[in-house]
């Protein structure tokens, strides 16, 4: 058995999503084994000290922090991941990057276009490993998906569309701000279901897809004022709770894009369907384990959409799980982020979405709320203002 | 156009089933326009004069009888359509059989495998054109389901099975006996769901597997009085509520049934799968435009169940009605039915089902029902008692 | 029993609509005997004098005809039935208005909103009874949404999502134009899809949504040139091949619309769904027998979509046909439709869609096809220009 | 924070059912913390001491080792689990109870009933905690099953039904025996697809509906003979490759199983379904996340089947993992079984299923082997012979 190397890790950010990395890590010695780099919990961080020890016993950091400055100070961390609310993004990514850590970003990449522009910069200047967690692309139903598309089996591609479908916010009694409910503030989210869900839709779009050239898009916010949990008071909501667009991509395909957090039987329905000359795919959020197939080669007496159960050995990842017929769920496509970080580093090569990657998405959303706000189409720029 | 003969029905039963298949003449000459047979619909025969008055202005028949033998003895009447009550089939048939008409008669062929006997006696001595109503054969999935089998695509079969689940009778204030519920006498219907739902169910199974060799069977009456609407009196009830066999097919294969009309939440679940050694294949009558198909032979990574859309032009009768992914319903069955009888009649061919093969079918259900009493296994035996 | 009035109907046009059509027709005397109006079928037009014959012995017409004028001109009609290509739909409309003729006009109204504008025009100034064929809104299915919204169940709307989905055009080699690819001839048409199957979706939606204000669109047409059958020279293509829009209905909800003709794996794949604060309902052509429902005041626990199977007999018409289980197929909007129109002569009450309904729909495809060329958003103006 | 005791474990087995028992043991810190009791991975136990010591490695045990009676008569262990091949798990059980432990048996029990009873007197004359891995209860949908039934929401029960659905031994060059194919061979499996797969489906249904009375039973081998991979010869196949089963329950409903690993196209296919006066379940371990529900009383018009989303946080279990719509997988039935074992410690109740339980699920499954055997209802006999 060869050595195994050891990446230390700190986490800053003890919320939902600081749950779903350290799974991540915490599975990929039972489940990655042969992985040279291994990675260890080094620190948890949090604003609230409590909350830091309480995380760090519970998933077995062996330190917790509540000043994330100290923590990218630490010298043996080698890797940082930011789960933190998307406002801390941008200082803590460009600081952890000054010291050298490689980075493990929650998306979206940063509230605005100009933020995510000073972080691609200062990770390019210091040249270190990163990652944005656009995690549904490792799901592997999805990348079997992309590995379909890859193979040139769809033809020339006429469509596609995707939606992120939730109803959690429906309730006009359901306040704004604070603890769990950061994303409903535009301040420190910096949109709504655009950079929330959209942006998870557009990484997806992009990779399997290409480019998005153009964009006409609409948002809404249907509850106008909540009660604010910082300020107590009954305060305007500025994030878009739902918003649809057009596009066109630069392969010459038609988009159509719509996320909301009002649509009622909803709880977080992401959806996509690709449409080509020859094949046709789609595949539902809620259904993680089956991607839908059409190929128009078959026989056409017996041609039908194939619901295809993503579980057999020689489908992606799932050497590493159970038998087929075994499904795997949400939480996988972290450990899968992991696992291929860890193997970008052994290999090194980029782990895509890096943040040059996630950059484009998030030009994509800003065209949007920007076309939303205009009444207008608005052309994708990828060089910030 | 070559010059159309007329084929002159008589329709003996205005119930349920005397819609369906006057339904099915009446739109042969728009859908099947070709047919060198065409259907006129003579005489409708119902014991209630006003009933068979109504049901002749409605249907368009020429003529309404009250006496079914008035209408055997009519020079003028080509063919004879029984609908009545199981109990009136047999008598019905074998008159006609003997005056030399030909017989269409509803399922299942009769009462007891020894009323089903005198019927094929009857009908092969008179030499007859006849067949029985199990129309779910003539849905264009079932028919494509078939199609797929005979081709040889599934190699050998190891399983089969099938179930008709209702949920109508669960009610115990429902009563027995009498119009509408003739079905629940045992006297008139000769038995519960065996003989009116499992019979279908045993019907496209031979008819896609062959035939079956042995049974073992249970059966249950849930609710064991209900009052009789002829007598006005609470009688125990004597049909089987529910049915479930095992079985061994001759080609090897098992067999597994089941009908109820005590599955609460299923209107008319009429479904069946075939597994074989290359592919699979299944089926539900609630949506019944739609065959599901596993083929083993597809890539490996992107194998799945096809969901079959049968709407297409070259698939089973599809070309004389609409445009592909535009359904058809239930009733189009007995339209198919009509339609092959009259190809039959052209053709010099039997009609599938005959009453011969309609009888294989009663083999089947008095074994279960033996099965099921004697608490034992049952050899299905063709020679009648 | 009431005597019976004879509705005398002409069928202008022999095509795939005058066959459903007929259908619809036929139907009425043993599926809805108990309406005062029964329709007759005098005469069918086709400018091809054989195919006129031939249409009218497969379906019955009395009589055969090829000019119009003539049909118009005959006393004995009392409605005629529009079922020619786009481009014929305005002059017969009015000159059979003035004639006092009812009118059924298959969709869309027109080729455009001017050409709508004056038959709405002539019919009103006629004041003869009228109906546009917008068929999907009489699947019980479909009638059951509109049921459920009207009693409010759904709470305030939020959104609303339809599409049409299609793959028969993708093969390049497909010529456009002449017997049976009109469709395909924007002279003819008017538009592509947009025209012929988004005003179907538009239909439905403002029926079940209300009004349409604005809308953001684009249309592709990814086939550049095809033969044209009628000229046998490659020409341009004209229509719409795909068209997607965004929209703000009245009420305040957002809708989104696709329709395209290059899905690979659909058939005709309509589907709507719209989302309540209470309630959701979604639907599709595919399976025209479900209706499905999420109900959020359901058992927190136990709540989920519902899939109706919409058979029973006191869901929308279903009382005229089987029993509970049994499917019915995509004519059954044809005969509802002749069903309805004729019970709306018997109450003196329009059937909808009117003409002047229908207008509304054309107004919404011209906004679509307005702000799709020049990359705006449009108001829908029901003024026409 | 309450003081944590640690539970000492040591796991007998090093395959498929190793690895779930491992990860389940080890996700509890991260996902159930407040247990007072915490497993802690002692030992390892495999006849391969190289596959010991990678297993130990991988999944973080302590120590490895090769010989199990040296794992029992460690004082440090509290709790065995046996993954072994089925002819070993009685010997260490009824060994490791004799000293005390704690046990954990995967399942089936035993070969034999007879087997199985002394392994029941064992751990009973010990007074030991103990349970059987019958994992799938405990995946949150079937649990929800269950506790929707205790409701007494079904009412009076009428059916039950279940089946197990693989294909993976239907290529006839598959050999028998050895590693990774010991269930193929019937000295050390004890039976085929009874013990391996019906006994889930018999599990699960006397936890839902109650004991079983009586059944009959048939099976079959479809390939006679096999290459063996301990001796290398061609042997003659001793299991059933498949086994279905009618029977009653002593509720007096009607239950249908079976099972087979030659239903081409299902990879692992467990359903169930239930119908009672009221309402209906159904449930099936390809959408694992899923319970399909159907209640009787809602609003007749708006009746369906529900597809109930079990992923919200007062559905059972989902409180530990993620948010509403994000699916948990199937590994996480093994998670909730060791938590439910832990508890069981804190709460001093027994974790069902007990060895007595399993005891009752051996006796159903020995019933349908004699049964096959004898080609006669057999009655289900919890004496031991």
């Amino acid at each position: 058995m060869s050595q195994k190397k050891q990446l230390n890790i700190a986490l800053i950010g003890t919320g939902f999503m600081g749950r779903t990395h350290s799974n991540g890590y915490n599975r990929i010695p039972n489940f990655f084994p042969d992985l040279q780099y291994q990675p260890v919990l080094k620190t948890v961080c949090s604003r609230n000290e409590e909350k830091a020890n309480a995380f760090a016993r519970q998933w077995g950091y062996e330190k917790a922090e509540t000043d994330w400055k100290k923590v990218i100070a630490d010298d043996s961390i080698d890797a940082v991941d930011i789960c933190t609310p998307n406002d801390m993004h941008a200082e803590i990514a460009i600081a952890a990057a000054e010291k050298g850590k490689m980075i493990l970003c929650e998306k979206p990449l940063a509230r605005t276009l100009a933020e995510s522009k000073k972080m691609v910069d200062a990770i390019e200047i210091a040249g270190v490993a990163n990652t944005v967690w656009y995690n549904y692309r490792r799901l592997p139903a999805v990348t079997l998906a992309k590995q379909i598309i890859d193979s040139g089996k769809l033809g020339r591609i006429f469509h596609y569309r995707a939606n992120f479908l939730q109803d959690w916010t429906i309730n006009a009694n359901l306040p704004q701000g604070g603890a769990g409910l950061w994303r409903m503030d535009a301040d420190v989210a910096g949109s709504g279901v655009t950079g929330d869900l959209l942006s998870h839709c557009i990484d997806t779009a992009i990779w399997l897809n290409g480019s998005i050239k153009n964009v006409t898009a609409m948002t809404e916010t249907f509850v106008k004022e909540r009660m604010h949990q910082l300020t107590g008071k009954v305060e305007k909501v500025k994030i878009d709770d739902a918003c649809a667009f057009l596009c066109r991509f630069e392969n010459g395909s038609l988009g159509l894009f719509e996320s909301t957090r009002y649509a009622r039987g909803h709880k977080a329905l992401y959806t996509f369907e690709i449409n080509g000359e020859n094949a046709s795919i789609r595949w539902d959020l809620h259904d993680l384990n089956r991607l839908e197939y059409f190929e128009n080669s078959d026989d056409s007496q017996l041609r039908g959409w194939r619901s295809i159960h993503v579980t057999d050995g020689e489908q992606p990842y799932m050497d590493k799980w159970w038998v087929p017929g075994l499904g795997i769920g949400y939480e996988h496509s972290f450990v899968h982020q992991v696992a291929d970080f860890l193997q970008s580093l052994e290999n090194g090569k980029p782990c895509s979405p890096t943040f040059r990657e996630a950059y484009e998405t998030q030009a994509v959303c800003e065209a949007v709320l920007n076309s939303a706000a205009a009444g207008a189409w608005e052309i994708v720029n990828l060089a910030s203002k």
